[in-house]
């Protein structure tokens, strides 16, 4: 049992969904797995931590008695932190996030708690995936996704992740047959355009619901939109470096300096 | 006053922080300023958006009768989202983020809030600048920092910033004379060493504070950490393409289509 690797599971659709079950069964065929994820859904968290308060951490054995598992009260990036410092003490040799109840391609990698937890945890140092299937709906079917988890993490656990990369996958809602592969991406360029649905509540007071409609704005073929809508799981290498290295030259040209020296 | 910039102000601090307003006031002397900020605090929040509670929307005079101002009871990239759905119609020339209570250097970004109203703007297509003062105090002297956000800011509606870029401006916590220049940067690689303040509360359960140290990992003299170090103002230009394009050669080499095809 010594060599099975210790795999740390999280999501942010929180610890009771059905997509992160499915994700502990897969992991336990690998590997050693703890589970510390949100006792409540967090979508839409991104990288949010929690900071004005304190944070519950709960043993609890949804998973059965081979995996210790905590819910957390936590946002899905609070959820890594506390499980490295409180509940491993070392870096698991895999974090794996999600599977999330909906697509986090594109642009949507900004606002996923799921990718936060992957995110957080390959800022720490670990080899970490985010998962997500492209079907909302709490009782989707996880088989196809699930058959993607297994290739992709025996992919990283074999080979590793290059340095201060982790990886966020989207799986099509499709069928087995359908399935036509896994391909390796970059994030398509994609916008949200929103409008926000205004209502009366029953005390006269206007209040918005967030609504919106997805942008394409990329008809690259090498992109994870692209890689989704013709029936490919899509496999995006993520950086957490954002510096935009190409505009460094041109802000050199700009007047910074000419008033404050 | 047709030719004057539009200008919105966000910020993640809420309306009434001292930080924000030092920002309303620069910006008058540029354009028409509106408003759009959280009612509360909302630091910590990364790039979260609110979707599974209604958004309010109060309109507030807080900055006198020339600035058109709103209350909001989301994140600041809710914020961001709204103003420009219901408030202006249209985006504004320039969207500035700040000014915060408290560093948003190198990694910090990711938990920004500051920040997400920036790049909420700049996937939006609008020219945006989070600017961030090195000093928590509530009471903290800006002086130097509004310096720095005149600068920056004429620069920015000048040039106008390269495509899907924003701005992540830091601005040490010096006097003015010891305040070097300004300094274009790439994001300092660093993480916080988590440690979890472990208390318990009157009723015997255990909760925990989130504490840490910043752990520099970078030792260039071209990052934001370095600049701030010595006595510079930080701008590093920001991507919302999170793909580590680099790694996609490595991971074509994968076995990831053995088992699917």
């Amino acid at each position: 049992m010594a060599d099975k690797p210790l795999i740390l599971v999280c999501n942010d659709d929180g610890i009771t969904a059905p997509g992160i079950k499915v994700l502990v069964e897969r992991m336990q065929k690998l590997g050693k797995v703890v589970v510390v994820a949100p006792d409540s859904p967090q979508s839409g968290m991104g990288h949010a931590i929690t900071i004005n308060h304190p944070l519950r951490l709960v043993e609890m054995d949804y998973f059965g008695k081979d995996v210790l598992a905590y819910q957390c009260s936590g946002t899905p990036a609070d959820c890594v932190k506390l499980a490295v410092d409180k509940v491993l003490h070392r870096n698991p040799d895999l974090l794996v996030s999600g599977i999330n109840h909906g697509s986090n391609s594109s642009i949507n990698i900004l606002y996923s708690g799921t990718m936060s937890a992957a995110m957080e945890g390959a800022i720490e140092g670990m080899n970490a995936i985010g998962f997500s299937l492209q079907d909302y709906s709490y009782h989707a079917d996880f088989s196809v996704a699930a058959e993607v988890v297994d290739v992709v993490a025996a992919n990283v656990l074999n080979n590793g992740l290059p340095p201060d990369t982790l990886l966020n996958v989207n799986i099509p809602k499709v069928t087995r047959e359908e399935l036509k592969g896994i391909k390796v991406c970059r994030q398509a360029r994609a916008k949200w355009e929103e409008e926000f649905d205004e209502r009366v509540d029953p005390y006269g007071r206007n209040y918005y619901w967030l609504t919106g409609e997805f942008q394409q704005r990329d008809h690259g073929e090498d992109t994870d939109e692209w890689a989704l809508k013709n029936g490919y799981a899509s496999v995006v290498p993520v950086q957490f470096d954002l510096t935009a290295h190409h505009a460094i030259g041109t802000l050199n040209t700009w007047e910074l300096n000419e008033e404050i020296k």
